[in-house]
């Protein structure tokens, strides 16, 4: 283990992070906040450990596997131990525990709250709990990359552990080219949102924190009632761009360099036929329950849960917690699909699930024709023999986390669903489940040990298990 | 596809059924119920169209792989449709599709019921839905090889088709000698668990009627209150022998060749250290919530209800649905595990689950050591490679088939709960669920489509789904 690489490694993230806290100090300066002096606060902190990691540099600046797992693991814990001193600074919180939990679910995205009230909250507060979100969606290794010389050797480590899918794929040889490609398509994406937003009337402290959130697929509301009270043209708005940031941001590469068919590849299609099959089918249930009054009115609202549940945003317009049992059952399975790999959302990806569902289709056919040996394919390219073994260990790591957590968390005597969902919705990094957790509800009611666990499995669930799990294992700290 | 032989196997298949309907019938002798001319009509319906099927034997006896699943998918659907028979010309239900899904119940040895009154039914009735659970227990075709030269090659197809776990083992090289071997041991422990029962002061026929059941693994109840009734040295010698038939029969022979510390395997361990895990930790649950009067009465009650669940028998002699969160979560849970490979039990079997561990933990150990290949072991062992690949794809297809079966009940409108626990008990071939199909509750009150659905879903758990896909899919009915 490189011990020195990582030191330095957490003190530049750190350095970063104060630079971070400058967007919400800003933010207070605008506002004339008092609450601003929380941030600076935490600033100093971030500035005075960081600047103790990075003071000499490593020789040996290589990250092997493991190391890269543990370092983007330790990452993600420190700056959202310290992402949270904030909350609990300004005195919008008096618990630590619930500062981590909303700092965590910033980073990871996933948008679970433990306001129950946010309206009140100082705009300084709401503008660092969306900038996580931003922060997080691409992640905060790539961001490092792309902007910090962290060394040659070896960092793709640190990009697989972080980035989001089954396997990684640089779109250059360099992979700091590719963050920083990845980077400024990011923040491209973002400024259109925003100046859309700007175009359709919003004002534009609601507008840089829809787009933040949306851009991270993160889901944090700054309103009670999320996006409910805004016009029909801003929820069509988010709900196209939540749909823009679930998709694989090689695709947007790819078509720049107008290479129209390999952007629209099996992953892209499938993801769109999952959209759209769900959106009709819940339309015709709610229509057909008569939730809403008009059929254009069921459409919007359907088609924005549908991209705020699939993207793993959490936004909502509606309380879809109260539609039919078919709607609710088919926005719990969308739940653990999620989006593309290499998006900023979350769930267990469309392209894992469609190598999943191809290796048990030639299982299948094994049996019809025991002597032809076939290789799976995805996009006329075969799948490699690591890819799907890896994915396979996915879905049983998930498995286990996601029957391990239910377990731990059912000792709250909540009822089974709400249970159930605070898990999927925590794991997937969406925000809201069904009940107690529903979309009009929050997460400060549960208590501190559930609140350790939903934390975990945030962190969890955005680095995609591996990272978390090595960090616990105690092979991992064996000398061999 | 041989499909002469496919013929001719189904046909001595009715045969064969013909033969088993003789003990309801006899059983309506010794009662003196006009409802036994139901299975003497049924007897007479089998003889005659499985006569036509066995006239001819053809030259070409052999069964490849496909053709072997696709003749066990067939001889349970063929078997289910005739058995079905007699609840509807005896009259306890006017209703054929509830006929059926009580006897693919039986058969599969689910032990989910659609009467709510089982105790006015004729004794007949009862003994056949008992029978079913027997016969359907070890398996239809294993009972068909060891008595009948169904011709040599390839029969081991059939096996592996129809047996329970990843891999079929043979004990001994014929395949025929080790149905017979099998079938000689559960006749053997059937017969025991008959005499316990008897010395318990239990009658004759509430003894045979237990005895079946429990052999099969299959839970039908004879008393509306299933087991609640009986004296707790009855409870006790049930749960025993729930526990019993649970584990891989093949242990059982190895004891008889004094090979002990090969019965002892791994999967038999981490069986027993689930059981004891699951009876410990929901006895603190239950006890703390003062759900009985005393600690013994807790433990009997849960230890019945574990052994009940992870055998996937279904008896029961406590409403588990009014319990704690925790323990109620628990007893979800351990629904999926099942119990070992190759025994009467379903779910999705203790070895499936630690090969499953296994291959996640190779995954996990190589990005520790990512020059380290390792294979996967099972008592000191290598797992070959095909097993592995086909337990992944299992899982897989498990996950799509019971998320599919949620969707499609879901539109029935009853709770999630009860949608999830009700596929749940119905694909691991349990019995009963949560809420509206909890222990005290029944099957009947479902519409027609979920009930189909749930026909299949039992179907495809008690030959552990490939059987099934193949024979529903259409590559195997293309020529090649």
């Amino acid at each position: 283990m490189n011990y020195k690489m990582i030191k330095y490694t957490l003190g530049w993230l750190l350095v970063f992070e104060a630079i971070f806290l400058t967007v919400p100090a800003i933010t207070a300066l605008v506002y004339k906040e008092l609450a601003g002096l929380a941030f600076v606060a935490t600033m100093l902190a971030c500035l005075a450990v960081g600047i103790l990691g990075i003071f000499r540099r490593p020789k040996d600046t290589a990250l092997y596997s493991k190391d890269g797992f543990v370092v983007v693991a330790l990452s993600w814990i420190v700056i959202s131990l310290f992402g949270a001193l904030p909350f609990v600074i300004s005195g919008v919180t008096s618990s630590y525990i619930d500062a981590l939990f909303e700092t965590v679910s910033g980073f990871t995205t996933t948008g679970a709250s433990i306001f129950s009230e946010v309206e009140s909250l100082p705009k300084c507060v709401i503008m660092w709990r969306s900038f996580t979100h931003w922060v997080g969606g691409m992640g905060i290794l790539v961001f490092a990359m792309a902007f910090l010389p962290l060394g040659g050797a070896h960092n793709i480590n640190l990009m697989r552990a972080e980035s989001t899918g089954p396997a990684v794929s640089k779109l250059v040889p360099r992979v700091r080219k590719t963050a920083i490609i990845l980077y400024s398509l990011y923040i491209a994406l973002t400024a259109v949102q925003l100046v859309v937003l700007l175009i359709a009337k919003m004002s534009f402290f609601d507008a840089i924190n829809t787009a933040f959130s949306t851009a991270g697929t993160g889901g944090f509301g700054f309103r009670n009632d999320s996006m409910a009270s805004f016009s029909p043209a801003i929820q069509i708005i988010v709900t196209v761009f939540m749909l823009i940031f679930s998709v694989n941001f090689n695709s947007y590469y790819l078509v720049l360099k107008v290479k129209f068919k390999d952007a629209f590849n099996t992953e892209l299609r499938v993801f769109l036929f999952v959209v759209i099959t769900a959106i009709t089918v819940i339309t015709i249930d709610v229509v057909h329950a008569g939730i809403f009054e008009t059929i254009g009115e069921s459409i919007r609202h359907v088609a924005f849960s549908v991209a705020s549940i699939i993207s793993t945003t959490g936004f909502a317009t509606a309380d879809f917690n109260l539609w039919p049992g078919f709607s609710k059952t088919v926005i719990v399975l969308i739940m653990f699909i999620g989006g593309c790999a290499g998006s900023t959302a979350g769930g267990i990806k469309v392209s894992r699930i469609v190598i999943l569902f191809k290796g048990m289709m030639r299982e299948l056919g094994q049996i019809i024709h025991p002597k032809q040996v076939k290789k799976i394919t995805l996009d006329d390219r075969p799948v490699e023999h690591e890819v799907v073994r890896s994915v396979n260990a996915y879905i049983v790591c998930f498995l286990m986390l996601f029957v391990a957590s239910i377990m731990l968390l059912s000792v709250n005597e909540y009822d089974l669903v709400t249970n159930f969902t605070a898990v999927t919705a925590t794991i997937n990094n969406i925000g809201p489940g069904l009940e107690a957790v529903g979309p009009t509800a929050n997460f400060g009611h549960f208590d501190v040990f559930s609140k350790l666990i939903l934390t975990f499995d945030m962190l969890a669930g955005r680095l995609e298990l591996f990272p978390m799990l090595i960090l616990f294992s105690p092979k991992t700290w064996k000398k061999c």
